[in-house]
This record gives structure tokens, C-alpha cells and sequence, in this order.
């Protein structure tokens, strides 16, 4: 049975509505879905959105219920403490311990997955957790050192080497070693995640047209082109450095099935073209199986009704489908 | 009547292939394109791939033939002279003698606008002529001092605040001044060439999420803010600096008629994303009428009968709207 365990992110932010929206919908019988979080506040939510909110408690190792959304219960914040839009100290706290037992329950084997709701880096640090971020706070609980991001979508997959710096320092940032390191987690990922027998990765150069031979920038010689080199001898099928502004063409239609960008708009832009509402962010390397929803607290909608839930169900399925190829491949002792 | 002038670009190139089928298709009666180039080349084109090549000479200002390819014969090329894939001193000065003589004809008013099939950077300035390229030839053929690069496309179209050059180097490249001109040139385009009486411009920040506040980088609020502002200033609709990675399924879903990207990759991985086989280059701020091709001379499949053709329909036909679009504007006597 997989069990995805659901955090329900920053109380104050578009979490519960997404997932009483989720919930409302047909699901695969694939899947069985459970929320990590306050019961009362997605019940109040569900009040107050007229949102259908069955909420069951579910204590992790017990049956799951037929019906309902089983909720393991975390926090148990008061309707005071709890102002859309408003994040407080309360609800950072709350919003950390989510995730705390989340990655607990899936270390332990009480739930095959994780998917997590929108936090805020701000509350996260309001709260007094120094994490920079979700993902890192994550890799931190399950000692994860080499991890990457990758935003997944039916049509296009793209890897991120560097994510949020300024675009002035990416060339400084960008090493040989870590161009490759994420080459080889995303061919890892494609294998293993996505039960790909052969993968075939692109790498997107850094500058226009890939620097054209030095004319417009040394990055790819320097980084890039050893980078590649060194995952080729290993047996990767990676192609690169390639020019940015075709190289997404040639993903989406067949040539690679994800493509390592070295900056983060490199790789959004096109992405968020395609996959604006159906998006899913996987983090690759941790030991657990973790997905995301694809946008942010949206603390500006949050308590209206206006959210969209559809990057959550995409999502869920994800994580469902990584973790079922995970086991196989597991189970099969498959060499990664 | 509209004539457009087609040059013929590099004749070792796809530009005689891709004039060939061009003309091997049905089109709209409101458009009346000419060939600038060597009749001889595109006569042995048809041969050697088998595609019509009834070609006629015209001279500029004498009556229209009623069918068949008219040729403004500006070079006579041996057979041995051109040579698919090999440019030489020869090809490349012929190549620069269509240019010439387009420009011309455009700005005495023979032709109506331009539509260039691609040439070799290395093959101009073999031939003796120190351009960086087509553009800033036309630019200096014409006068022009203040003009830009847009790629335009039915669902798409953006501008480029700095196009051939270092992404490290575009920091030190991006001015108040300059980004403001091309919200500026982009505005009169929009109003004059594509006749919108309202135009809404997008402008990109550089950095991930625009910058953040300051977090992610200071390019948006040293540079671009101010630019935004005193166009605004202006009574012009421009709204940045935006999240790169948003900014253009906003533009797709009607919010802007075109976004002003601060470097090549911005604007181009997302409109080659969109327009991939029918996107145009258009070159802004001219006194005459042009448009390209979004293709190079693609030396490795020419004379193989492997080029497309389509860039080439849409930038004629983009031209022939824009000429229309801008003889209605001067005759009405509306201020741009």
C-alpha cells in the first residue's frame, strides 16, 4: 500500500485549501493520500470556504478509514492564532513540526512518500529554524549531503545546478564538480524515479548559443564541456553544452528526457510555459521520496477560495508513482 | 501595391532552397514578392533539387510580371563559384550587394519593406565588410541609430535589450538609457507596425523572481524600475520589472502584447519554445520595412533539399502587414 503523507505547509497560506479541493476530487485507488498537519484548521477552512472537510484522525501504523481524510495530527492551533495571510510564530513552528514528522514517517517506513505543501522561508526562520529553505531542512532531517531540484512535468523535466543567486554570480558558482554531480542525480533520478532503462539527458550551455566556440563566453569550455566529459565516461548518455534557446525545443520533442540547466530561469521559464498549473518540483538525492507543489504560500489569495489545487494532485501522483518505481527497482536489486 | 523585397541571402546557404518553395506555394494576393539576388543560382537550385524555378527578370519600377519568381539580378555567379556549404570572397560580396541594393530600393521606395534570407557573419566580413551583422548593415545603410531586434510570433513577441554577447558581461551592459529605449521602440512598434492603439508591455527583471527585494540580486531596482517609471512617465503601458519565469505564459495568456527581455536566452528560450518553425525576426527602429528569417544559413544541410521554408512565408508575410500598417498610419497623419 502507498501511502503519501501530505504536510499541510503554512497554516496561513493556500495549504488547506488546496487539499480540501484535492480531497473533493475523484483520486486513483493507487494512491492513499493522508495529511500531515491541524485538523481543526483545515476543518475551519472547510467551513469557511464551504469545502467538504471529513477530517479523521489517523494515528500512523493503524488501518487507514474507508472514507474521510485522515489526518494525523500535529499542531492543534486556535482559530485566533491562525489569520490568512498573516503567518505568525505559532504557525512557523506548527509548519516546521509538519515537516519534522513527515520526514520521520517516511524514514520509518509509516508512509512511501512525502509531498509537501507551500511553506515561507520567512516564517520558517521567524520560527527559529535557520534553514535556507523546505528542501534543505528536509535533506538536513534525513542526512541527505548531494540533492537536487528537478521540476517534472508529461512534457518536459528540467534539473537546476545553481537556483537562488543573483545571475551575476552563477558564473563564479558554476564548477565542474557540481555541473557533474547534477548530471549524475539526474540520470540516477530518470533511472530509479522514473523507470527510464536508457536516459538521455541534455545540458544546457550558459551563455548564447552556447558561447559560440568563446565568442560569447568561456563557461561552457571551462565547466560545462568537462563536466559532460566526466559523465559520459561513466557511461551517461548526456549531450552538452548545448545552445539554451533550442535545447528545450529538442526536450520536448523526444531528444532528452530532462534537460540540467545552469540557472534558474534557464530552466523555469520554459518549464512554467509548459507546465504552469500542472507542475510537481521533486527533490532528487534525499532518501525519502519528496515532491512539491509547484508555487508558494500565496499568502495574497490565501482564505479567498481562489487557489488551485492542481499542481498538488500532480503532485501526489508523482511521489505515488516514484515510490511504487522505487520499491520495484528495490525489490528487483536492480544496480542504480 | 505591396512589393516586398525577398535579398537572397548567403548563395552557399538554404536561402535560394527556401525562396524556391516559398514560391511553390500559394499566397495571398495582397503581397507581391521579388527576389534580390543572382537568377542564375536559384535557376540551378531548381535544377540540382528538383523544385520550379520559373524565374523572370524585373527591373525595379517596370510592371510586375503575372506569375513566375521575379529576380532583381544583382550578382551573376559562376556554377563554380557556389558551392552548397562553402561560402568564399565572392558569395560573401554578392551576398552584401543584395543588401545594398535592397536598401536601396526600400528607401526610394521601389520596394515596399525587406525580407532577408540569412547570411554568414564570417562570410561579410571576408568580404571586406566590417558588421557585426545584417542588422547593423541595414542600420548603417539606412541611418539609423537607434534600433532592436524582435522576434515576433501570433502567440509571442519579445524584445532584446542586449542580444550577442557574455551572459556575465550583460550587468555591466544593462543602462537606465538603454532599457529604456527599447520599451520605447517597443511601444512605437506595437502602435505603428502592429497598429494596436493600446500597447501593454511586459518588461523582465534579470534575476530569479525579479530580484526579490534586493535578495537575489539589484539589477531590477539600479536599472529596470527606474526605466519602467520614466517610460510610464511617458503615458506609455510598461509593467516590470516581472519574475523572468512568469512574465511570458502572462504575455501568452493576453496580459502583454510583447515582454522586453533583458538578454538572448530570456526572450528566445521561450519564443523558439512557441514559434519554433514560424517565428520572425523583425528588425525595429529602421526607416524601412524589415523583417528576416529566424534561421541561420544552416551551411550543413544546404543544397541536401532539407531546409524549411515556413520562417520564410511568415516573415514575408509580417512585412507586408507592417508596410501596410505603416502607409495607413502616415496617411491618416496619426502621431506616433
Amino acid at each position: 500500500m502507498t501511502i503519501i503523507g501530505i504536510t499541510m505547509g503554512c497554516p496561513a497560506g493556500v495549504g488547506p485549501e488546496i487539499i480540501l479541493r484535492f480531497f473533493a476530487e475523484k483520486r486513483p485507488a493507487s494512491v492513499h493520500p493522508v495529511v500531515i498537519g491541524d485538523r481543526g484548521v483545515l476543518e475551519r477552512c472547510g467551513e469557511h470556504l464551504r469545502l467538504p472537510a471529513p477530517c479523521i484522525s489517523w494515528q500512523p501504523g493503524t488501518e487507514l478509514p474507508a472514507t474521510g481524510i485522515p489526518v494525523v495530527e500535529v499542531s492543534k492551533l486556535t482559530p485566533a492564532e491562525v489569520v490568512y495571510g498573516s503567518p505568525s510564530q505559532n504557525t512557523g513552528r506548527a509548519m516546521a513540526e509538519y515537516i519534522t514528522t513527515a520526514a520521520h514517517l517516511a524514514q520509518a517506513g509509516m508512509v512511501q512518500g512525502l509531498t509537501t505543501c507551500p511553506i515561507s522561508k520567512t516564517a520558517l526562520q521567524g520560527a527559529g529554524y535557520s534553514f535556507p529553505g523546505h528542501t534543505e531542512m528536509l535533506a538536513s532531517l534525513t542526512g541527505a549531503t548531494s540533492f537536487a531540484m528537478m521540476m517534472a512535468g508529461a512534457r518536459l523535466k528540467v534539473t537546476l545546478v545553481t537556483i537562488h543567486r543573483p545571475l551575476r554570480e552563477i558564473p563564479a558558482a558554476l564548477s565542474v564538480d557540481r555541473v557533474h554531480e547534477l548530471i549524475q542525480i539526474t540520470h540516477r533520478a530518470l533511472k530509479v524515479d522514473f523507470a527510464l532503462a536508457r536516459p538521455r539527458i541534455g545540458v544546457a550551455g550558459f551563455n548564447p548559443h552556447a558561447g559560440e566556440g568563446g565568442l560569447f563566453g568561456h563557461e561552457e569550455a571551462r565547466v560545462i564541456a568537462p563536466a559532460v566529459a566526466r559523465a559520459r565516461d561513466l557511461g551517461i548518455t548526456a549531450e552538452g553544452p548545448l545552445p539554451p534557446d533550442t535545447i528545450f525545443v529538442k526536450a520536448v520533442s523526444g531528444s532528452y528526457d530532462a534537460v540540467v540547466c545552469m540557472y534558474h530561469d534557464q530552466g523555469l521559464i520554459p518549464f512554467k510555459l509548459l507546465h504552469f498549473a500542472d507542475g510537481v518540483n521533486v527533490t532528487l538525492g534525499l532518501p525519502i521520496v519528496r515532491t512539491s507543489v509547484d508555487h508558494g504560500t500565496a499568502y495574497d489569495i490565501a482564505g479567498k477560495g481562489l487557489a488551485d489545487h492542481r499542481s498538488l494532485t500532480a503532485a501526489v501522483a508523482l511521489a505515488g508513482i516514484i515510490s511504487g518505481n522505487r520499491s520495484r527497482i528495490s525489490r528487483s536489486g536492480t544496480a542504480l
